[in-house]
């Protein structure tokens, strides 16, 4: 069976995990990390979990509305989770979230989370068709739904913003 | 008078422009630049119009649903434009806009725009009110007085999220 | 009880994933990552297992000898993942692996593992003690048992290395 | 009308704009910005403005004296401005301008200047001509005539270096 | 005689220096330069030596075990040596050393050094025979000499860690 | 004796060579270093020299005019040498030469060549009075010999960029 399969795939196949110690370089004169900062890092992780389900190059098309609930202090990490939750024709929303974590304490608060949508891409540089998701849960379930309504509302912001 | 007066600031006196031409480090194996190396210079562009609104340390408190309608190339600039186009309390709403510039040819294209909001800080770290804007013209007054509901919306999404 | 309990952590506690797209920054003129670049990854993935069991700022002490037995392609991820094997009085030794990770097929080569030891430190920078390892199977009794022949050898060559 | 047209440009349509907030990354210990990133920043904004004018790729030639009259400090900003005040054959020179400016008043430095040549290139990397500049004002004449009797001292003295 | 002759080469003819200052974001939040970015400096001096042997495009085979027996501050500087110790077939042995340079006082200590070995490579990406060493003095014969031994021992912990 | 002792050193106390191998992200479209990039490693040589003949915290003054005779391309070195020349009052001029070296053959060009002033500043950030220098040989005599000569020159020139 070719990487390029059609199975459908469970979200916790693309799951990526990364973990971001934020240096004096990502943080503003107030000790924490830029908004734009912890921005590449959630599009950095979005793209592994795209490309661990579909297995093709990926481009960021687009990001749902981002709020940042609370910073990250120079000295603790960035600590980013995301995977697949659906799967369009040849783009995939996915589930990003990031938690601030103490090295010293260990404790972890949420600093923000963002939908994001990828589009797969054949050699061509053209979107292709990527596989179907196979959500495992009633969370899941309930995820892989709401990302349809999501989508929609999505597409219809686009078309307004081009006007 | 001192440079944190409440004095009302026109949008122009906060503009900031930038241009990143952008390098293979920047850039994906497709060669065009990752969505999170481009929202990480609209953040940065976005707070440099803040700060020149308000004259305080800012951090980053939402960024609005963003599309890439178009990829910037290695080799090729994006150009970054920023304005302050309403203030709350403690809060400015920036809008970013982002062209790709070809160097050989001069052609211009939309790559993405984006709706940013920074809060002010004072010395301790907490929120601060910040001048009113001083709309000079039809399009950015209703720019402002689209940014109110906007914000509206923005603010109900957010509560929402937190559950 | 304090984060700086002497409770003992399984190994498991002090996990640590990294995912490390490489870059053409990354590189040499063949298109794979400069070892170097790998070892830093490495001694990251470390400290924040290292971190993660003690809970206190830690500094490298030493790395066994590493084999680079695949290259790290540009466009391939690096995979690393961390754990704390052993803890001695106020160091640590860490277990780290490092996977290639073809993000086109999902395919995986071992690239390297090390041993690396941190020492934590307190709040003036002097050595601290640390937790002991609860290894929780029979693999894990075994890598700490291991460990302490490791740890003899080792203090034997540094000691030669001073001479 | 293609973009490679020798149709003369008024400096105006070369001119570039960068605002870079200076990192601790980009600074000395005494936190003010190394010469040498400033000097990276100048030849940046150069370039940018030269291929505004030319449409081509350039390699920088040549960089006049440059004297640095003010420190720029961590969290401050430096904002250059360039633009193309005069055309030779196959060459350009570009009059850079770097103030300091602090977020937090408004207040603005000169930090430094400096006139820089560029080269055009076509696609087998040889030098080719480029469009001549249009001076707009008597102060755009002058710069232009004035920028003549600097290329031949710069010419004289490069001569004399290379021996 | 062309550059890949295989004429032996005295150490002294592939010796390569680079001094590094420590900056914040080489520096952990002790003000010390991570292990893992002195490991990167090491790899890349060690990478000149031994290019500088052989005048081919090498990789990183292993790295013997390092100690780390000084911190380097934030401010001072990481002063790297390399040279080519012994020549086997397609490999090399290159010997690094780091000192620490107080810049304000010109005190120098031992950081760590170590040995590592690269490879040479053709133009496909093979392995290619490199010159030998001509080692011209007591300490260079006694140097090449246990580097003989040091590489069997190194092939053996190999062909253990891969089982 | 301090290390701030007034002694007088010989130029070569306070030689300085780094090698750097330019990379993508150093390199523009042509595949050759930017100006800039080199012009940041002139710098930062420069202040190695500068700092280890007074062993003080040093800024960059002023560098003279720089001219690029040879492009340094991607996978090639540049290798850079300083030395402290001539010292006035709390100033040295510092020569800085960049050749460019084919890691692959040995071939070495002269790419640049640069007169820099740095000025050594006390705890206070105040200009502090800095040791002579003793120069040994008739070349070293008439480097600094004809430094005066350059200080004049570029004092006149600066009061009139002032103007």
């Amino acid at each position: 069976m070719s990487e390029w399969s059609m199975r459908p795939r469970p979200p916790a196949e693309s799951e990526a995990v990364m973990v971001e110690p934020v240096m004096p370089s990502d943080a503003n004169v107030l000790g924490s990390a830029f908004g734009g900062r912890v921005m590449q890092w959630i599009d950095l992780v979005g793209s592994i979990a795209a490309q661990r389900h579909c297995r093709r190059p990926v481009v960021t098309a687009s990001m749902d509305e981002v709020h940042f609930h609370a910073p990250i202090r120079i000295g603790h990490w960035a600590v980013l989770e995301s995977r697949v939750v659906a799967a369009f024709r040849s783009s995939m929303e996915i589930d990003v979230t990031v938690h601030t974590e103490d090295p010293l304490t260990g404790d972890r608060k949420l600093c923000t989370s963002a939908f994001m949508t990828f589009v797969a891409l054949d050699a061509h540089g053209k979107p292709v068709a990527v596989p179907p998701v196979a959500p495992q849960s009633d969370e899941e379930r309930q995820l892989e739904q709401d990302a349809h309504a999501r989508r929609e509302a999505r597409l219809a912001r686009k078309k307004q913003l081009q006007g």
